[in-house]
């Protein structure tokens, strides 16, 4: 069978299994994710060999040690992935919700409810985790999902595809409830991108090329961020303390991630206080500073910031610095050259957080907290499925009810329009 | 300058005045509309004037009654759109509204706050009211907009353009926050589509070629329905002199709007007693019937419904009838015909009514009810700039909170993760 026609049936199908997994009950729903639970840890040797397949592949080709890493699939993630889908279990059920009811005047009951969106595409880069994460988010929402891993994971994720695949048919659901696609060929993706009859939404997550061309290419709402140019800027007010404690931990506790710090803003009536501590500690913990003039003037070690530097998603242990005059300095910055991923400001001053809460335009948007704290679970969104900056459906961490939508439903007596 | 120029520079401009708009309380963005609606009462003869203009060469160019009727505006309609901003200024403001707030277990608290979406582009084809209308409603919620009306509407939605304009420049807001496109180069369309760095969201509304043009060549995402196909089932247990008036005023209270009814169902319990008096009336009215070979058994009159009739969008006095045998054909053919616009059922049981509401997918499913309420004004929205039967952030009638999105805002007092 051709490639198309493997996409087409599998797309198709999914469809016809949305119908399905959108009027069960959570119950039913959470008795998959607890199957696959149990059979992620009872089968976790198979997991492992196949893993180990993808990883002598990786290996042979030369990828880095950070790839490689990431791609590994050994007891901990396996037992991570399992804690996953329990966490999801204990999740309330968004399907079903009534958002809002009202009377109108004519007697006509109006109410919202929440339902699933249909079929969700996830295409994604990341590691073997996210194909079990991603299956357990959309199932609990009441959607079917087609999952597009990386090629470099194939066989790992074969192997959890497998597994899924057996959760649903014990528990008596159609298997295209949820399936990974299993060619690696990259047509696949041109196709899926095309289903605009079957499949609902697009999520990509991965790198910015990837993204690109999910979006260039689809005809089909997507859901995503490009990338995370993220700032804390540190007013003249700050507790430069506090200020200390979350630049250090938005840049340095995970660099590689997307609501990592890119770019610290400084006002200049605190600069030469907090740069020199901030510095050394920066410098002792591998991070390499890039500053503009006024802050090499402060931190003359620094290496000079180039205007590439700041719309840079490193994604490393690199900062670019930069000293401002006011605050509407560091929020003309932060529009300029920002991604309305995840911005910050610490302060002590109310007017200060006040106006930059209000008019700094970002997905997430803090006052006195590290940027790292962009995640649906760290905002109490249970889990999230991937972050939006783009405003339409989702703008941030995007949580189960964010993988539904609601319909109108209307109880009359006879109403008819005059 | 050259079409693509204009157009790039109206949008870049709009983006600026985005950011102005955005930041205004209500009491200045209703300032403007009630602005808006006094000169369009003061100018009302230079409108009525250059809606001759548009009405002369419709009227040259040998348009139908029906298309010039649509484009005359006269006091009537001027009255109505003054009228219209007035009952937008009422509405509360959606932006700033506090969705939700909560308090995680490390101290951090959470919200989510509406904002406005940025620039939104209207595309359309229908009356010149409608550019008040759009305008109105995107203003208030925060948004700039820019309207590309149909080029027989070319002098009105200039005339209503420089009454908007004059508003914005009294009440010191950018005139970029809401433009008329003053070309009609079929041109500007492609390139108003391309805008993606500037434009958040496009809403095209007109016929479904217009729609599909707008689909296929946006690289922005678009909020859209393509059409209506508005069924009412008749189930075994109506009370069947509701079910007469509600499926005679669902097709013939206005026949030429997305939410009229375009296929009755009706059980084959009931359709022989159901169907000849409902017949008579929809005769009388002038709607012609289009049956299946059960409805002509109890209708010999009435034509033949062809496979082609099932899918079909009228927009006129023509109805199609199908006997079915149970609910659950009845759902069967509304999943496979309809477009997920509004069905309705009539029906006395409640398990037919909870499960007709669970299990068909519409963005307005009504019982007991007129299909012609799916209307933003009709159900409590207070306005609509138009439906969505797309699932990805509003599905219904969009009213001002669905021309919004949220942000999420976070306080602190010194949070990192760890």
């Amino acid at each position: 069978m051709s490639v198309e026609q493997t996409i087409v049936d599998m797309a198709r199908e999914a469809k016809e299994a949305a119908r399905v997994v959108a009027r069960l009950g959570a119950r039913e729903k959470d008795a998959v994710l607890e199957g696959i639970a149990r059979m992620l840890l009872d089968e976790a040797s198979t997991i492992k060999e196949e893993n180990e397949k993808d990883l002598k592949a990786a290996r042979e080709k030369g990828l880095s040690e950070a790839m490689i890493d990431r791609l590994t699939v050994g007891d901990a993630v396996i037992e991570s992935m399992a804690q996953g889908l329990r966490d999801v279990v204990k999740l309330p059920d968004p399907v079903g919700t009534v958002t809002g009811m009202w009377l109108r005047p004519n007697g006509l009951q109006v109410g919202r409810v929440r339902i699933p969106l249909g079929v969700i595409a996830m295409i994604y880069e990341s590691r073997p985790n996210a194909t079990i994460d991603a299956a357990a988010l959309c199932l609990k929402a009441g959607n079917a999902v087609i999952l597009r891993g990386g090629s470099e994971a194939f066989h790992s994720n074969a192997a959890l595809s497998q597994i899924i695949q057996r959760a649903l048919r014990e528990n008596g659901m159609p298997e295209a409830a949820a399936q990974v696609i299993p060619v690696t060929d990259r047509a696949a993706v041109n196709v899926l991108l095309a289903q605009e009859e079957y499949v609902d939404l697009i999520i990509p997550r991965g790198g910015e090329g990837l993204i690109r061309f999910v979006v260039d290419n689809a005809k089909i709402p997507v859901l995503k961020h490009y990338k995370g140019v993220c700032h804390v800027y540190v007013d003249e007010d700050a507790d430069l303390g506090m200020a200390e404690e979350i630049a250090f931990n938005a840049k340095a506790q995970r660099a590689g991630v997307c609501n990592a710090m890119e770019t610290l803003l400084v006002h200049e009536g605190v600069a030469a206080s907090f740069l020199p501590p901030m510095a050394k500690r920066f410098t002792e913990a591998g991070v390499e500073l890039r500053g503009c003039p006024k802050t090499r003037d402060i931190l003359p070690d620094a290496k000079e910031a180039k205007e590439e530097d700041w719309p840079m998603e490193y994604l490393d242990l690199i900062l670019a610095v930069k000293v401002v005059s006011s605050m509407e300095e560091a929020m003309d910055h932060i529009g300029t050259y920002g991604s309305a991923h995840t911005e910050a400001i610490v302060t002590s001053d109310l007017a200060c957080a006040r106006r930059f809460l209000k008019e700094v335009d970002a997905s997430v948007v803090l006052v006195n907290a590290s940027t790292r704290f962009n995640d649906g679970g760290e905002l109490g969104l249970g889990a999230e499925i991937g972050i939006s900056t783009s405003k339409l459906h989702a703008y941030g961490p995007m949580g189960l009810e964010e993988l539904t939508t609601t319909k109108f439903v209307v109880f009359g007596d006879g109403q008819v329009r005059t």
